[in-house]
C-alpha cells in the first residue's frame, strides 16, 4: 500500500523532503502545508499547497519540518487527524506531539538553501508512540534513505549535541580560519583543500589518530609563537582551550 | 633545463613528495637522505638513498622534508651545497636555513601514513632569498602543483595558524563529538555526512553565511539544554565559549 504524506513546511528542510518524495514511488505527497502563500506558491504547480488547517487533507503522516519553537502549535492546529503526526527536529521531545499517534523523523544533516542533497545518504533518527506508527514511519524513511536507525529522545537530543559541535562549531573555526587569512590578504582559498582533507581522512582514520599539529606534538614553543600572532582576544581564548585540551588527550595516552 | 633534486626526509610528507616528482618530467629525483637505514630501505628500489652526510650529491634544490626543530641541524649538515636549500615547515624562518641560498617549500596540506594525496591540488607556498633560487623553486612547485603561491615568512606564520584552527582544532571538534556518540552507544557514522557537508557547503557559501544551530539562532533555551546534558567539564567549556563567539558575530551584524 502506497503511503500519503501531507508535509508541513516550506524552509530548506521541507524543500529537501519535497524533493526526496518526489522521487520515490513508494509514497505519495498529497499536500504541502504554509503559513506563507508566497512561499508555497513555488511548489504550487508540483503539489496541493494550502495555508489554511481547515483544508487539511487525509494523510497517513504529517510531517512537520517547521522549526523547533513551532512543532507544538502546528501539531495542535493540524487537530484529531487519523494519520501519525511526526516532527523532524533533533532538539525536540516526541512528547511535544499532543497526538495520540506521533513520531520523531529526524534527518541528521544541515539544510542550506538551494543546496539539493542526496537523501540517500542522510541519516534518518525514529522514534514513534507505539509500533505500528513506528513501521509506518520506517517505511517513509525507508523509501527516501538508506540510513535509518531507531534513536530514542534521550539519545537524539545527544546526537544533536555533537552534531553541534560536529558541525556548527567546526564551521565556525572554519570562520575564524578565514579571517586569520583576511587579515593578511591571503586568499581563504588557501585553506580549502586542508578543510577538504580533514574530514576525507576520517574515512580510515578517527579523529583522535588524524590529529597532528602543535598541541598534539605538545610543541609549546610553537603554541606561544602562535599565541602571539593572535590579536583577537576571542580567538585567543579559543586557541588556548582547544591546544589544552588536545595536549591533555594525548598527554593521557602516554 | 631538468632540475635535479635531493629529498631529505622519510616522513609522511616526504613520501607524499617523492611520489609527486616522480610523476612529473620537468624534475629529477637524485637522492634520498634520511636518519634512519631502516625507513630508507622501502624507497631505495625507486632512488639512490643514503644516511650519510658525505655522501650528499650535487643538486638544484635540497628539499627538507623534515621536523621543524630539525631544519637548522640538517641545513647545517648539508654543508656549502651549490644548490638551493629549502625547507618545507608552515611555522618555520626562512633564515632557519644558514646557506646563502635558501628557500621555503611550504605545501598546505595535511599528511597521513599511507594516504597519497593529489598534489596537484595542494596549496604550495614559497619563499626564497633572492629571485633566482624563488624561480627555481616556482619551476619545481609548479611541476607538481597547480596552485603556487608568493607568501612572506611573516604571512605563512599567520596561515599556519589558521591552518591550526582549520584542520586541528576542528578535528579536535570531530573527536568530541564522536565521544558523545560513543556515551550513547551511537556510531560516529550517523555524524560522517554531516561533516561532509559542513565542508562542501564552503564551495558556495563562507562559512559565516553556511552557520545554522542555536547559536546563531541566539537560542537560549537549547542552548542551556545542551549544556545540561554535556557531563564533561572540558567539554562544557569549549561549548560555552564557542556557542558564545557564534551568537556574538550575528548579533554584531543586526
Amino acid at each position: 500500500m502506497m503511503l500519503s504524506i501531507v508535509l508541513v513546511g516550506t524552509g530548506n528542510l521541507a524543500e529537501n523532503l519535497l524533493r526526496a518524495l518526489f522521487k520515490t514511488k513508494q509514497v505519495k505527497l498529497v499536500q504541502l502545508v504554509g503559513r506563507n502563500p508566497s512561499a508555497l506558491k513555488k511548489f504550487e504547480h508540483k503539489v496541493p499547497v494550502t495555508s489554511n488547517y481547515s483544508e487539511i487533507l487525509d494523510a497517513d503522516v504529517y510531517l512537520l519540518a517547521v522549526s523547533d519553537h513551532a512543532i507544538k502549535s502546528v501539531s495542535k492546529s493540524l487537530g484529531e487527524v487519523k494519520g501519525i503526526i511526526a516532527h523532524t527536529s533533533g532538539a525536540t521531545s516526541l512528547n511535544a506531539i499532543s497526538a495520540r499517534k506521533k513520531g520523531v523523523f529526524y534527518p541528521l544533516q544541515t539544510f542550506t538553501k538551494r543546496r539539493i542533497l542526496d537523501f540517500q545518504q542522510i541519516p534518518i533518527c525514529l522514534e514513534a508512540s507505539d509500533d505500528g506508527s513506528y513501521d509506518v514511519l520506517r517505511k517513509l524513511a525507508e523509501s527516501i534513505s538508506s540510513k535509518v536507525f531507531h534513536v530514542t529522545s534521550e539519545k537524539r537530543k545527544k546526537l544533536h549535541v555533537a552534531a553541534v559541535f560536529a558541525n556548527n562549531f567546526s564551521n565556525h573555526l572554519f570562520h575564524i580560519s578565514e579571517m586569520i587569512c583576511k587579515e593578511e590578504g591571503l586568499s581563504f582559498e588557501l585553506l580549502k583543500p586542508l578543510i577538504l582533507e580533514t574530514v576525507q581522512k576520517l574515512e580510515i582514520l578517527t579523529p583522535q589518530e588524524a590529529q597532528t599539529g602543535p598541541a598534539r606534538r605538545n610543541d609549546l614553543e610553537s603554541i606561544k609563537e602562535h599565541a602571539a600572532l593572535l590579536k583577537d582576544e576571542e580567538h585567543l581564548r579559543i586557541y588556548k582551550l582547544l591546544s589544552k585540551a588536545i595536549t591533555k588527550l594525548y598527554e593521557e595516552k602516554l
